[in-house]
């Protein structure tokens, strides 16, 4: 299977926290990052999570924020430093890649907040993802 | 691959419109449902999107809303009718499953949301989901 | 601090309801519009959520959806009036602004959407989040 979503990060279930509708699963990246995904508890059932399951992290890149700097006092559980390699602008949105320990990111932003962070090839950025908005693969 | 990904929906390409950055990607389901994603461009590409392509359309439970009767004069491009087959609700949140042709969809809306549409088993509802939110997968 | 995201919108914490993995914040804005967030128990926590706390609520523009009136019947928990004071149009995607109570919020949604519902500068709107794509931040 091939999938149109951009970021897919190797990594391993550290814990599986159950709700009734929702579960919060945390995964160490390679990079030793540690990541939340809330999923529905049927996803986590179904695809078996528990500590030490192998999985990949899936975002899609219009899921992917950026910021010059970590940011405290945030919802956002999920921010992982890096630096922006290249930028490809349309006349709306852009597409900015940003490279992170192990691997690279895409994140599709608008061009209007390409321009007030002033990013070009060489920024330093935290790429911030929500919980909600990431998946799990197993394989 | 397992996906955590709770909707997948079998169809066909219909159109690739690609833009500088993004890609509209129109796809006909089973069901006979046309589906709107907005993609990357750069995925579009690397999936080889092209009309007759065989792709599932992917769609993550929190990014599936619903609405008791269609909506008109929506910037949501996809709206697909179902009736709801059941709930399972949470402390915050809750899992509706939405029978709609040739499957079903599961909803991971607010618990404030059931209780105020009224949802219970066997409403008639519509779900809608953003062009963005929309991915794509071959096999 | 700098982000990505362009809806930046300051208010105050109403209530904080906690489920087993998610919450539900509902936040009153300057404008008195009131905005549901649903955001992990987790990130509650650690912000230390509770009616009175000053907050931002951040929105991604690719998670503001249009309707050209208020909709009755729906899941999305959040509507907020305003007008449309400029369109930029890419090859597939459109940035649209739109002036609020209190300020501006920018949608990213498709070129298709924007002529479909034609949007021009003065057309009155309603923008519509999911309440799962709500964050929340601190200062």
């Amino acid at each position: 299977m091939s999938l149109s979503i951009r970021n897919q990060i190797p990594g391993t279930v550290v814990s599986v926290h159950p709700g009734e509708v929702m579960a919060t699963v945390k995964v160490r990246l390679e990079g030793g990052q540690e990541i939340t995904a809330a999923i529905t508890l049927e996803a986590a059932q179904e695809l078996g999570l528990a500590p030490g399951s192998p999985v990949r992290v899936l975002v899609k890149s219009t899921e992917v924020s950026l910021a010059t700097a970590a940011v405290g006092g945030l919802s956002i559980r999920n921010q992982i430093p890096g630096t922006v390699n290249g930028i490809t602008s349309g006349g709306a949105m852009a597409s900015v890649k940003v490279g992170v320990v192990g691997g690279e990111l895409t994140a599709a932003i608008t061009k209007d907040a390409v321009t007030d962070l002033g990013l070009t090839a060489g920024s330093s950025v935290v790429a911030l993802v929500k919980s909600t908005e990431i998946s799990l693969a197993t394989d």
